[in-house]
């Protein structure tokens, strides 16, 4: 017999950006929502009857109608919100999920004074957050980032590893280690100060990044995650991926010259893929 | 305590072209392989000893290397290969995951003749597969496709759906019906004919969204997941993500004119989001 | 003193899906459509009087709107058409420039027959055009494609360049020869079989490209070019960009494998440009 | 009888990591450079006779070569210098264009401090220079930016335009002027402190941005370019572009909500494009 094993649906790549006036100046926020609902759709599937079937272009407009009442300031406050207005509704609905990225605007100054109302975008870095509920259940809170792209330009070996007859990788003690950081994080609690919090996950991840005696990708990955386990009792599990996002040095003895870790080609592909989740345990 | 809870590495994005020659004139593959390990790799992590790390520079040599000794034609074939490579070679590694998108190139016909060595680009569609095991345990093979982009522009409706105060979406018995697929099948046993089942399921799939009097993209969704699996008994499990890729009718009374189902505005996002699985129980 | 040397403005990336739908099925086009129009705006930038400033979105809705009113089945003729719409109600607009791109869809074959009204999206390749006309002036029509990616794996070779201290490259008598084609060409008339002549064009080059035994890539893309405008007479000027797509042999030499040009590494960048405009004089 | 018209060939996207070593900490560049030649390549097209083709091979180890040798810290500089050690040794190249595009890295700051060797990469915006010589005659130097994204949530309107039977777009004295800039201008002398003055250029525009009263695009782009002009005598004449990177108000009213100027939905396309080029007359 063929059955549905799970299946899920909703809407994703709904952009919102809010702007809140106060009276000096204006705040700007660009976030990206994704609502994913699990519940009893079987006869959609089945038979094709829709009467349990919440449209996608409903929860687009509940995105716009809930972002215009809500007061959350953070990504967790208001995708709680959004989910709870789902769930409240939806009877057939067995759990909601809202997925939200938010984008990187900064503040001009300009004449040495932020300007209440002129923004630049940042990077591609991206702040994330998953709220998830099942009905009556507590929430359950990822959040985390994206695209965070770092370089070491220092302090940065790779040596001692497996030599066989397929290696060609020359040890060294000096190189560049450039990634480009995606990580998560669960929190122990639905009531917190979160934008506080992934600020401090955030630079502890910088500070021992920036910090590290790197013996490879693996070893600070360890670290950055370990030190963040352990500055913020708030969160309780940490997934971390870095991809190894090579630079390659130039072989200039062709030409005649030396190249003291000066020349290199950085490359997208092949690249690296490193990751791990760690967790604090009783 | 702090501590790894799942770990893992490899390379990605190795890019692979083969061309293997006849007498008749050429075939032509174009690859791109991802290797991925688990295993006794806690070393690295805390205290920065590489003695169990194979380099994922290795790791790119070796799927040249193996590429170049294997007689394997299916993606799946070459990547059992490429798995038992370094299963065999290193002890330290639990489990191996291969995974593969194979570009479409097609044969170019030149004077109504298949052209011996001359290639044209096909679509972004990419066939896949991710092949894992664990030391002395069978293989589990997944294969699949992805970025494969249809329209049907008749037999699509959306009715009967939810109305609530936020629902601005008119139901329609006649709109434009677009996705771009991905699916993945899970194979029964690691010795097969894959290129021929993935042919079959592939045109079942097709067949049944051409064919299906759609009233929803979950009820064509699982129409073509459910002839799939009851067409092609080698595979037990079916998961298909389709996008709904809404296009717009554009209002044209605002000028005098009617729009009769004909001139739309095709969107990215927001999209909606289906996915189900759905698999086979004795 | 600081003046405008020249201006432009417009709507670009106005997306239009339209179904022409006949008895025995639906015909389906997708085209991006981008008005660029030049004039008197000197007021507009320089004290923000907008009396002159035909609003982009109204650009947006005449391109929906002409194209509802059109029966027009060529780029080519709709653009006139749009062209004029706007030239004919705004006198202060000395020019107007619209560019076209049509994706590429092609109608499902099931059970052996082609399907009414199921599509499926092809290559990236895009047939573009590009018609001006200046107020009271003829037409001036370009048409072309881009992203048309070829690969041969015989007949090319790379000998007899300059060898100079920097140079490592080693000549060869058979590398790949993989590129991506934009082409763009100017017709003679306005008044033309537009899908007929362009298929010749097309055609012609790639026949050329099987055919020939390239000594370079610049070789090549001048037999490419030089046939196409022997063919076509309705043309007078054919310019061809084709970047060269490296594959890199792989050394497998190092492993004591040989590699007789069968494992390659297909690359992004670098790549190299070629490009080469030929004209037809009298 | 068919000829070449125009041609060029060269190596595009070679990309390079240049760290320069201090006792202090090191300095990080990342630049793509871009190499195009014109001369007498006719024999290679029409005859596939290589003598007098500079490999693009080659040209990609000379960008590599010269950066080890170069003790420049600006792009322009170093391009004038990769130009001419190729226009020295190639008599039959008779003019060179080095485009060069310079990637964001910001230097981390770590407890307050300035870090010695950890970057983060910034925005997508890049820094560009597209430095040209023709054999024996002066060189020709553009810079710019682009991918700059900025974003004013007051002091923009847009008013007073054409209305006409298609027009649906509402007058506004209060809207979102979201763009991202692409600027090019022309230095006036190859030898100058090109870094302070792009740095100059960038922020009159920053600050006219921000500042601007907007009544379009078009006016707020003038006094961008026309306040540049007249701040940096030492460039001639600037281009701009800025497209309309619309933030569409949701209509709330639907769901019993206002939205004073609250909510938002960005958009990506159709976009506006705007233009224009001013140049200081005697």
């Amino acid at each position: 017999m063929i059955e549905i094993a799970e299946d899920r649906y909703g809407k994703s790549r709904v952009r919102l950006m809010k702007v809140t006036r106060h009276p000096h100046g204006n705040d700007l926020r660009e976030w990206t929502v994704e609502v994913l609902l699990q519940g009893d759709f079987n006869a959609a599937h089945t038979t094709g009857d829709n009467a349990n079937i919440l449209p996608t272009d409903t929860m687009k407009n509940t995105v716009y109608s809930v972002a215009r009442s809500s007061t959350a300031t953070t990504m967790e406050d208001y995708a709680r919100e959004l989910a709870d207005y789902i769930l409240a509704r939806n009877q057939q609905v067995t759990s909601a999920a809202v997925r939200i990225e938010a984008a990187l605007w900064r503040r001009l100054t300009i004449d040495g004074q932020p300007h209440p109302d002129t923004f630049m975008h940042g990077s591609n870095e991206v702040q994330t957050t998953r709220v998830e509920r099942a009905q009556g259940q507590p929430f359950i809170i990822h959040s985390g980032f994206d695209h965070l792209v770092l370089l070491k330009t220092a302090h940065s070996a790779f040596t001692g590893y497996i030599h066989d007859p397929l290696t060609t990788l020359k040890e060294t003690t000096d190189r560049l280690f450039g990634t480009a950081i995606r990580a998560e994080w669960h929190y122990t609690s639905a009531h917190l100060d979160f934008d506080q919090l992934r600020k401090k996950i955030r630079e502890t991840m910088l500070h021992t990044f920036a910090a590290h005696n790197s013996q490879s990708v693996q070893h600070t990955l360890y670290a950055m995650a370990h030190d963040a386990l352990e500055a913020v009792p708030e969160i309780d599990d940490l997934h971390l991926t870095m991809p190894n996002k090579h630079c390659l040095l130039v072989d200039l003895s062709r030409f005649g010259q030396d190249n003291p870790n000066q020349i290199f080609v950085p490359t997208d592909e092949p690249h690296g893929h490193i990751e791990a989740r760690l967790h604090r345990t009783p």
